[in-house]
């Protein structure tokens, strides 16, 4: 019965872990059996790891760092505040904390950031049968998976990998070097992390080895991890698209105010770039005054804009985060765009005359001159959509250009830029259309 | 030399492939050596093979079919035109065709869509030695994975589980009951993909068994297909979040009328709901004619809270889509808008108010009232961000609580319900404020 409970209390403490308090976590972790609470920590992200572990005794800070592999152990030292760093790293015993110093050289979001060095080796001139038993050897220590075996020289150049499925397969008096493959596909220490995800993805492999300039063998980058890297990098261009900084902790976790803060700054600064409808708006107040009926389109008008664009910049972003669309494709996608934002305009402005000159009230509602104000708002759609879409497929170049996320290229920043441009684009159809008959 | 070259064009055309068209891939991939062409079909995507299935003469397409692993073959033949089906599959062998045909009977989005019936196995009375040998034939079988050996009886229920490293670490004489692992994380056959993905970056394994409702074994899940499913499911959220229907195909390759026909359809419905903002204006014709000056800032005012609605919207889509917000939450999430909307808005209300109040050509611009107007800038913008937060913020509950997927609550849509709703508040605060001054 107790046992029963126990596991109740495990699994039930696991599912709503992202929603309890900071106590309550604390005091369920502490109920729990050592094997649970080992599975538990094991199972937590870097940094709710380092939340835990602020709580615990000092003593058993120890116990539960050591029970972390190296590049865990790294991730979490990089998510504890500056000055607890060293008080950490000092928890591990030495060979870990060199490992783990070595890995702490690398940004987080680089190959190098990601490795374990703990992975399974042999030796070119092994037999497979001898190879085939140190791995078995390796297996007992800690090496992060045993699925795959880099042959290493003395000076650990990486010559090889041999899987161990192949190992199995093969007569076991076969040199490793013979069966080995020889063009190995791996990773540079500095590769940034959405690189090393779309190496994973074109080869499908569960590992890849991380190798130093010299081609000598550094550490090795799971797919496990590549999953969790796939999800943080989708999470930030969501994050990014959606008009605000990127928020680095779960929603309902981050600080109210830093929440706020990476919200605010991209809100206001987006509210400052539209301040410049206000002026373009001043800028045609002489003529809202003399046809107040165009006044009435505008927010229809400046949306449409903005919505096409935001379509556009979201398409582009994504395919450039997937490898899909590349710097100097440039050209054919603004064909593509150009082609579409036509199309898409005149769907809008088709729908923008019929319901203006199909309203029943119409002559009411937008004078006698409906059919030249029907054709007003026609032709600006078809100008505004056009130039939405082109300015929203274009900007993610831009901004990748120089150096920029293409993700910034936001459905507001592309609603903000187009609004502008869209009410100077309706104004000058107007006075072409409507000069000398409302205006 | 000419090794140099294959290599070279193996590599090249793998690049190039997404970019190229589609005879250029044909004729790439009949260069190609035997090797290296299994390597490159291997590793395109279901659609790509079956474009380039038929292009190749029907006796070779045989050859390629049955290079497929059977979670592979289903995807290819799911991929392909319906009339094409039973011809796909007919060129199978009978054992790959019987475990086809079982895969098919799965949605492509559920677990059993995803699984391969190809796993190691072994028995609970196996000594580990025995276990090790018994594996070493499975590996020369096609088996996904040896990593994991699933211990099942004689009427193929899951008993356990053992990793491979912990039968290589164990003593050779124990029984594999004695060391199995009789916890399982297992995933049932219809499961959604994104469930799936969710458990596997909970529990960091590389594979998962799929179950029926009687914990018989069906298959198993590897980690490589969750890394597609997660680019795969973030695309499409992306894509709706964008506001348009996810494209279901790369960009650069997807046929330019099914592309518009995906954001037509969204973009006319949001023109239409946006209409409502002109109808909205013609209501506050009147007041406009009066006070032309308030038309100046109806740009400015309905975006921010666009904006401020967008930057809510996605955040709760994201986290519900990572499970760290729940229906059940939505309480804790309106506490946490509510907060985030009147800080925003009192920050951009501030920043709108000064604007007005210190601008040079104040009077000018804005008339001798321009404090007054500034104040009634200032407080509609505090309440259009509010409720944008909070429309933003809620729009993905009530879709998902309604059966309709949350990221559907795109930022042109919450722009566009947040549009029609802030010029019934500004002009409502305007005619609180000025009224029997400019109103």
């Amino acid at each position: 019965m107790a046992q029963v409970q126990d596991e109740l209390l495990s699994a039930d403490l696991y599912d709503a872990w992202p929603f309890l308090s900071h106590s309550d976590r604390v005091e369920g972790f502490k109920l729990l059996s050592r094997a649970e609470a080992e599975e538990l920590f094991l199972s937590l992200s870097a940094m709710d790891q380092v939340a835990l572990l602020f709580e615990l005794p000092q003593g058993e800070r120890r116990l539960w760092m050591r029970l972390l592999a190296p590049d865990d152990a790294a991730d979490v030292i990089q998510a504890a505040p500056e000055e607890e760093r060293q008080g950490l790293l000092a928890l591990l015993d030495e060979t870990a904390r060199i490992e783990v110093t070595a890995l702490l050289a690398y940004a987080e979001d680089e190959a190098g950031g990601l490795m374990s060095p703990h992975y399974a080796r042999v030796r070119p001139d092994m037999r497979v049968d001898e190879a085939i038993s140190y791995l078995r050897r390796q297996a007992q220590e800690k090496v992060e998976t045993i699925y795959y075996a880099y042959v290493l020289d003395a000076q650990q150049h990486l010559l090889g990998v041999v899987s161990f499925r192949e190992l199995f397969a093969a007569p076991a008096d076969k040199k490793v070097e013979e069966i080995m493959q020889r063009e190995v596909v791996t990773v540079g220490e500095q590769m940034d992390q959405e690189e090393v995800s779309q190496r994973f993805a074109q080869h499908d492999l569960i590992a890849l080895p991380v190798v130093d300039s010299e081609g000598r063998m550094k550490g090795i980058v799971t797919i496990d991890d590549i999953v969790d890297v796939v999800q943080e990098e989708a999470t930030e261009d969501i994050q990014k698209i959606g008009g605000m900084e990127a928020l680095d902790a779960p929603y309902l976790q981050i600080d109210f105010f830093r929440m706020v803060k990476k919200r605010a700054g991209w809100l206001s600064a987006l509210f400052l770039g539209e301040m410049l409808t206000a002026t373009a708006m001043g800028y045609y107040e002489h003529e809202l005054e003399r046809a107040i009926v165009l006044a009435l389109f505008i927010p229809l008008i400046i949306s449409s804009g903005g919505n096409s664009g935001s379509q556009a910049s979201t398409l582009v972003i994504r395919a450039m985060a997937l490898g899909e669309v590349r710097l100097r494709d440039w050209w054919r996608v603004i064909r593509r765009e150009l082609a579409a934002g036509l199309v898409l305009g005149t769907i809008l402005g088709m729908i923008g005359l019929l319901r203006i000159v199909l309203w029943p009230t119409r002559a009411e509602v937008y004078g006698e001159h409906y059919l030249l104000v029907g054709l007003t708002v026609a032709c600006s759609l078809i100008g505004v959509v056009l130039f939405g879409t082109l300015a929203g497929s274009m900007l993610p170049f831009i901004l990748r250009r120089l150096g920029f996320d293409p993700a910034s290229a936001s459905a507001p920043f592309i609603a903000t830029l187009v609004d502008v441009t869209g009410l100077v684009i309706y104004f000058t159809v107007a006075s072409l259309i409507l000069s000398g008959v409302l205006l």
